[in-house]
């Protein structure tokens, strides 16, 4: 028996990739060991590191200008790494807030030393229906770098477009990372918790400009230096090798499926039908999200009073669908619609909308 | 088919912790999903941080002055986190050196800031074939705190008792955690890689005593302060839940086979059985490691000669014993009889040794 999973993050995996961890858990490829049990150092681990790397590659497209580092602890972690790595003392930072986490990234920055917002879409009443308008980033030029998010989870937004200017762009990709095709070269740095799409958490993908790395900060921690992890092949410390086991799973899935372009064209289908459906019955479900920032991965709605919600948010998940509760900030619910998350379970979901009485 | 695993680490596990895992993998406790498409905010996936906390704290019988952190980035991320958050500006910082851990320690800790060793067993060529005596400390009572590494794994030497002093001493426990019973209250801070003792790499377990929390800097990035993710459960990011779901799982497994008194007798059994065996056969095993040393998780040995060495490993690899090549740095041969690796490994490994032929 499996859901119908909308989880935020760590969030639906393919079966596929599960079935295969599954199949080989106690003996991986002939080994008499389980991947888990394997030396970061030997062949046999080696091997499915570098193809989670070489996936990445050719999956995102990244050039040869880029580093694609393996890490930990998170975006959070990242709030703290970035501007340790490409601040340079008396150096300030930007940050396009567009969100909690945006908020989060620019409060860690700042705590740090030198930050402040270049644009924001925050209301008066403190909520975020939209990305901010490109036009409307007041960029310092001596900025080290320039922060976005390019998806916000909790509000259902997305950015169609990325800012360009002299200023290095470092983008928080957590919540949308390959679910398009997006031009790494508009970025010097991005980075993304695998957790929603691209595997289960305890790894965290970074994809760095080489330059950036050369001339980062050297009177930093060395295991923070984005150096460090790019001499060592991400293998400076023990890295989570089942996470980065799962996350190979996963990228050779989508590799089957056509790769990022499929993934768009999908996940365009999936959010056309999700926000179709919510239209067709403005009474009940109302969307606040501007339409051109809604995002194509979490879709957000709010019902008539908190009580409904609450209903439909049980009998939801009565109906085998869960994780459709909205952040506590927002209220309402949110489906998350990442890659794994099937076409199929969506139109369960519209099924479920369509039939809700309210 | 498994393999006898030997391995430094990421190392053998036990084999019912990995079954439960299959078992459960995309169905985990009737939720319909993988425990690692669970929230880690949800009450499924609640219920197994929760347990391994618990776990932890009742079979290493941690006090109530004492907090238990479940972070990333193995101890070599420990090395430089542990002076970020202990010492504070203008201080300085005691290494005990027995090995290239305690080594890696000490330059992380200079590279930011004053630290120095109050004590080491390096020997005029570079080698280290012993711990170093306690009479022998020289400790700095001004010092933040007095670092030391209980078990060295290149080498094969052990703590088997720990210096007693006003300065806080804080243990890198990462290849002898859980293996014998400690007394948590002459620790400040122990900090352990999972991947040895513990579950698969992914997760590092942290016990610190709360008054160091409190005390500890606060002008340091919010994510590695150590109050941070004790006041967030270990939740202030995305922690990585299967890891430690599988800390859980073999925890569980050393709770069902008599805890840590237990763990240490069956050790204290499998390294009495190797270390006697390869002394039983002077002339063609050499054991380097001062007796008083002796790791009871790491056997180290050398044979007459690298060739010698290469064929016995070669030969023992055929023979289904993995993982026995010793570190570059000292050559010869290492097995190490983790808490998962079984007497039946041990013994069978015994017989090999017997019967080489040099």
């Amino acid at each position: 028996m499996r859901v119908h999973n909308f989880s935020a993050g760590p969030s639906a995996l393919p079966l596929v990739a599960l079935e295969r961890a599954r199949e080989e858990l106690t003996d991986y490829a002939g080994s008499g060991m389980s991947i888990m049990e394997q030396s970061h150092r030997g062949a046999v681990y080696d091997k499915v590191h570098e193809e989670a790397l070489g996936l990445l590659r050719e999956l995102m497209q990244v050039p040869t200008t880029h580093e694609i580092l393996l890490l930990t602890g998170g975006a959070t972690t990242q709030f703290a790494q970035v501007p340790l790595n490409l601040r340079h003392p008396d150096q300030s930072a930007d940050y396009a807030v567009a969100g909690i986490w945006g908020q989060k990234a620019l409060k860690e920055a700042q705590h740090g030393g030198k930050a402040r917002a270049a644009a924001s879409s925050e209301t008066p009443e403190g909520g975020f229906f939209s990305v901010p308008e490109l036009s409307s980033y007041q960029i310092d030029p001596q900025a080290a770098f320039l922060h976005v998010t390019s998806n916000n989870t909790v509000t259902g937004t997305q950015m169609k477009s990325f800012p360009h200017s002299e200023v290095p762009l470092v983008c928080d990709m957590s919540s949308d990372i390959l679910s398009r095709s997006i031009d790494i070269n508009q970025f010097g740095l991005i980075y993304a918790g695998a957790q929603k799409n691209l595997g289960p958490s305890g790894v965290t993908v970074v994809i760095v400009r080489k330059s950036l790395i050369e001339s980062a900060r050297k009177d930093i921690p060395f295991i923070w230096q984005y150096r460090t992890q790019a001499a060592a092949r991400s293998l400076a410390n023990t890295a989570p090798t089942f996470s980065i086991y799962m996350l190979r799973n996963v990228l050779d899935w989508v590799k089957s499926q056509g790769g990022a372009t499929q993934m768009a064209l999908l996940n365009q289908q999936k959010a056309d039908l999700l926000y179709s459906t919510l239209e067709s019955r403005p009474d009940v479900f109302k969307l606040k999200v501007e339409r051109d920032s809604r995002s194509m991965m979490n879709v957000v709605w709010n019902l008539a009073t908190p009580e409904l919600e609450k209903r439909a948010v049980a009998e939801a998940t009565a109906a085998q669908m869960v994780g459709l509760k909205g952040h506590r900030l927002v209220g309402g619910m949110c489906a998350s619609i990442y890659n794994a998350v099937p076409m199929a379970s969506v139109e369960v979901l519209c099924e479920f909308l369509m039939s809700f009485k309210a």
